[in-house]
């Protein structure tokens, strides 16, 4: 098998959406790339999950070309593509439906971060991009939503290393990483987050965001130099 | 075994939705047709699921006669009979009371297109009928239940190859496909778009319905005949 | 093993309990009685569902006095013996703290029936049952609890081999039928009924009752005289 | 194995917490004490729990300094530390980010005692300590969290014997007992209520707290002098 790390790499990130509930049938994909061969593989696109096997990943260019693979490739490649074309340091990408995340993204509203499990991942709401324009999607679908997310980072400021997940308006959210497996953990993380958030403000319309000095000290927990979370 | 392939395809179809959590006991049932033969295989009434075997699954005609099995068919048969006389590329029929979904047929209200996952499968609202009057309740109902439903269809001009679900008011969903199969995998879709739909409208009750662009860009995706979703 | 039929009846429908997703450890019990003996089997008291054995039930009269058995019998124990003493057509009872129905019960509302997954076993409301007087609480507390579900049927005028099913409010809802297995049937069926009927009052707070003549059809269909439900 | 007892007890303890559906990923910890030893063995920080094994627990004293083991200790370890050290009585510790208790936590407010599932626990609400101060977050930010719970405590006049779980606002619940064992009962059992009380107020906007006389005959059955709950 070709490219055989990054094609067992997606396999593996494929195959822990469904293990954590986070896919209907086949709604959702991953890839993993490989920096020094340009390159990532990804899920073929409609297959189900139960009959997928690693050398199944499709190989394509950060230009969403085919490089090596028999089936066709995820109807959503594009958008991986322009997301590791312009953001260097991504190393794995994931997209699901998972349903709160995706009612989040339905609503139109950012998730309001309301607690420590969200700090402890990202510092600000996580934002939902607003729809793209009418010729766009017209136009070459995909390849604009991987713009739409590009542009939304870039309006509010965002820094992609310290906010790995986006809501696309109307659709649902992309999560990435460092691998594969980072973005599926991603994509679980958002969903709790999600989850939780709409229960917060069922039980008190009024709760409010976390102040500022919990945030920094969460995320810095788990993120900052000083970092103490986890094993050295 | 007389039958065997559509008996085999109902009763596949049907252990799919306890799987899919689709039902409680034997609250649903799953049919699939045999054009050809004019007839078409569904679940027994009230038989649990785990009980269940191919050669169990009733074979009736499309006016719900008994063609061949010894127990009695599932008491919605004049449903899906009705169903298959009058839309002739109807392959399969699934009925549940999924939660979410039953939930909305209860409420009276068509569920609104908010997102891609809905927009994927299809281009309107999901429809729901509302109740029948009460001289046909008392009458045949499940035959007039079949004609509530092809009376919807027909008031709002929806053509069934293109919408293949329904609420039934007070009741449940109904779905179908060119296969029992698919029938179910509607079943699944419907459960999950109307999680998400309620969802939706408690973080945002403005939410608004997806533009109409974006809705026919994601059906054409996966429907239409420059279809790009799945392998060729 | 003595009373060996209903301490396997009762045992079974136990272990249904947890099978079902209706109890978080301990917090529920079944009951099987033999009328001719004028006894019931009943699970022990604050006993893990994984250590249980048949031989652990323990045998009760009707007035809750101990036959058979080395454990002492659920601290529920006098409300099933209430319940079995006057109405002479019970043979199972099963109480849960099952999370929907115990939300409308803390809630004090009936559950409103808004469709055919109701009314395919009851014809009206869910019943919930007022608090019981503060004398009564301080007194034989479990004893004063079956007494407050006889009441409230009585002050409704409802018939518990129509209604098989309550919601004691502030507390947790009881379900019987003719044998223990139906008990936890009925059980099941209110939580689904439950979470149906919360749900439809988010979607439409508007949402109407089901119309009588719907509601007679659908019982009537499994219950009547002319029921057609099932295998004959 | 050192300290073999308290580890097999917090690895088991842990353990339980992905079976009970209470964690994701690793966000969660539990210990137990060792009284005589004036130690207690918890989990090591960020390790999955498919991962673990009884040696992996490491152990320190109440001041939270490493006695034995290999790892970091989870990063809420002062959080545990203060808590054994000001409560004699407590022998086991565990902290979660369930959903429905970490909803409420983020939105400040305390669960009413709605029924009877809550108040087999506990008498009173289940309280939500207010965030700290700025300085106190940017000092020694978990061994400030054990006295933020000390304070909640003190200011309620609450005693940790009757009352074993809070929630901390913006953050999430942690709960005790005797042992490990016990306290990862009481995240399960403040779950569950976390999630009642929910629904309970969506049902019903005026529920009203349950009385004090049944509230004091359900704990008093489980936890008073002469409680009939469970075996002698």
């Amino acid at each position: 098998m070709t490219y055989a790390l990054i094609r067992e790499e997606a396999y593996a990130a494929n195959m822990q959406l469904p293990e954590l509930g986070l896919v209907l049938f086949t709604f959702g994909n991953v890839s993993a790339a490989d920096r020094q061969a340009g390159v990532f593989a990804i899920k073929p696109s409609g297959v189900p999950y139960a009959n997928l096997r690693p050398e199944d990943m499709v190989v394509v260019d950060f230009d969403g070309k085919l490089v090596d693979g028999n089936l066709r490739p995820s109807s959503d490649t594009l958008t991986h593509a322009v997301l590791y074309k312009h953001w260097e340091h991504v190393g794995g990408i994931s997209h699901t439906h998972s349903v709160y995340a995706t009612a989040w993204a339905q609503s139109g509203r950012d998730i309001p971060l309301f607690g420590t499990t969200h700090a402890d991942h990202l510092t600000v709401d996580v934002p939902c991009a607003p729809p793209m324009e009418d010729e766009k999607i017209r136009g070459d679908y995909e390849y604009e939503t991987g713009f739409q997310i590009l542009r939304c980072f870039k309006t509010r400021q965002l820094d992609p290393r310290e906010v790995e997940m986006i809501l696309v308006g109307n659709h649902a959210p992309f999560t990435w990483g460092k691998t594969a497996a980072k973005a599926v953990y991603h994509s679980a993380v958002l969903e709790t987050v999600a989850k939780m958030a709409l229960l917060t403000e069922q039980i008190n319309p009024e709760a409010l965001r976390m102040k500022e000095s919990l945030i920094r000290k969460h995320f810095e927990r788990k993120h900052g130099p000083d970092s103490y979370y986890g094993q050295a």
